[in-house]
């Protein structure tokens, strides 16, 4: 049985990893929390999963990387110079750093890249989000992670194209920008939208997430897969074969 | 018979206007563009209607005053100025002005200010607008004024509670503000979404325009009711007994 | 403190309802299930709570109505005769019979009520609904409220416009119909729509559940309230003082 | 240059057609009703478009058979006869029959495929539409498509997945069905959702036709397209290389 090492264990995907563990077929290695030293938990588990924070993480993966311990990174926000280390330490382990672990928003991000590449340029795409109130970023990752698909349907990368809060006098639409908003508000676990519009029709394709658990879900299968893997870096798709 | 005429008769509106005044049971009183005096159109009409720029309006409501005219004002994106002129001409003529002049919207504002009131400080507020990828401004007249709805039924105004453009590290939401968020896309006519939710429900009161008629019907019913009308500062709902 | 008796309390509702009981405030009489005698719990109780199933609620309205303690019904698909033995029970006790316990949708159904009454005949109404793939009768209990609070908006009751599940060659539609239909999957929780369609617009107004607490909030917050009335049938929008 | 002749020519989508063939780069070979003897259109034309009647399309099949000329044909409601027919005849001269002639709806479906054979048996699919009120039959011809290639992505085909209007006491959903809802009012063009939902997280596929005029410019396109193909019966995915 393969043992799961969490860093972030007190936050709240922490526990409902935790949670949902023994129902995969899975053993819990152990979890850590940033007061206490990474290393013991990255040797002793056969693959880890990190929801911590930002600030939290690069200490978690020099660990995974001293261990040679795989590890899936769910946590969101991370800098240009998080993505390189990551980048770094796939020459050594296998690391899947993905902004969203459902697999519903795994097979949205391949609609959505396959329909930005076959509808031409005067389809205008725009990405829309909702989270609960206490969400302190926005864009989510995962729209970020949606508007990459887009973008990579059209043969660039987001940050080309990339249109954020409009407001005031914005002026007209940039033939192929991505517009990216962000809604807020009660409990909302994650429901995003990428909106394709052209003249006289619209394709909108949807994910709403009800339940925090399909996160965890989609953790723990992430984690069992990348287990056996060899070095690299991996994406979510890759799990499913996709 | 009432005799209309229209300021800004060569735009969009204008010229929809145009084409409803018989039908709606009144006549025509003549068009006028920027680059005409708006005086004689003004002398000629029973009520004027106003689809024209913000640049153009000043004297547009300039011509209506000297006239003695009622004027119907649905351009939008009005400076603070703009609207204190309104007021001082509503001394004198009956001036309507409106973000939106459809019949749907003018309820949908009204329920609004009606959910915002009986629902707590704990329902969040976020307006979401969708228009065409022509449109300069964001957000829309109309989200405005259900931003504004919303703010009334919490007993103050929007300016105090707005939040535009969320992107970055922008914290957890603020209780009590209103979220703005405009998307921009294909040919939409104009789709608006005020959203309230709370810890495990959600209430959204949408109202999606399928053909800009509805603007133009509208704005010559509010034309006919407002020719009659003493001096004052009206609103649709007063058009429609609200 | 209010003694709260819950009939069905092993079902989903009745152990929500026990765990938000302290919460809110209240005390637990005690629960009761289809074997056990009702009429002891309904003279411990200050105030009954019945979420069995529409064959057990007659033995559960009879000992209400023998101990003189007032209960609130959440039990869906009642029978005509049901419902005239809840009027027959409302001399003696006070009962409050709902299929929706939450607040969202007791507003929600005021605003369908008013804009069913403000707009004309044009504007044709539909109710959907969508809920998960274990509910067994359709439309929703709630749905059939929202579908009398448009009803009633118009001037009569749902059973006199209903027109259910389209399909086949059913001609245009009828002028002053509402038009039900719903949904079914996955683990979802509870949406509805009241859709207002006329010629170039349409107001939606959508109520989500995202967590079931919401229900037994509500129920909870009902039976607090209904502990103190006088012998009659109530509404969830007297419990708000709508 | 392409001549085109067109079947209900009077109808609203034959005057669309119309409208736009020499904005396409073709020529309006005429047109014809269920009055006129079909054969000399057929003989005039390179290829037909058909959006008549299901009554009137033996006729113009016939016609289109006998004169050797290619024919697509967006006439909805038909028979298996009818179907049968249409097979017999790809054996002699060009056929597209479609549903939807609609560039999103074309790319739409092959998304919906595409999920419907990702996801697993517990992903629950349903498809909902909505059309204006004047529309005779349900589902929509769209809906079927739609429904058609959720059933292809499992391997099945609709007839034998299918739930029409769920209403009174249905039971819990049967694992694998699809089920189909159709709402109306007013004058929507056509919105199609396809969802499919699981357990904590669901994925919508939505189109929204917001003129007539996209039905009118993918039929001229698959006309042109047609024009020049073998005997056969073609769909419009062929149309753009799908």
């Amino acid at each position: 049985m393969t043992a799961i090492g969490i860093y972030g264990s007190a936050g709240r995907m922490g526990r409902a990893i935790a949670d949902l563990i023994e129902v995969e077929g899975a053993t819990l290695a152990g979890g850590a929390d940033s007061r206490d030293d990474p290393l013991p938990l990255a040797r002793a588990a056969d693959v880890l999963v990190d929801f911590s924070t930002a600030g939290a993480l690069d200490a978690h993966l020099a660990a995974a990387r001293t261990a040679g311990t795989a590890i899936v990174i769910g946590t969101t926000g991370l800098s240009a110079q998080q993505h390189a280390a990551i980048d770094a330490a796939a020459a050594e382990i296998a690391v899947l750093q993905t902004g969203n672990t459902s697999l519903g928003v795994t097979l949205l991000s391949i609609l959505v890249r396959e329909a930005a590449a076959r509808l031409g340029a005067d389809w205008d795409i725009e990405v829309l989000e909702m989270h609960h109130r206490h969400k302190v970023d926005a864009p989510s990752g995962t729209a970020l992670l949606l508007g990459e698909a887009a973008a990579a349907g059209r043969g660039t990368s987001l940050s080309e194209l990339r249109v954020d809060g409009r407001a005031g006098l914005v002026g007209a639409r940039t033939e192929g920008t991505i517009g990216m908003a962000s809604l807020r508000g009660g409990s909302v676990v994650g429901d995003h939208s990428v909106i394709f519009a052209s003249e006289g029709e619209r394709i909108e394709l949807n994910h709403r997430a009800d339940a925090r658990s399909i996160f965890a879900k989609g953790a723990v299968r992430a984690a069992l897969w990348l287990a056996g893997q060899a070095p690299g870096r991996y994406r979510m798709g890759d799990v499913l074969g996709l």
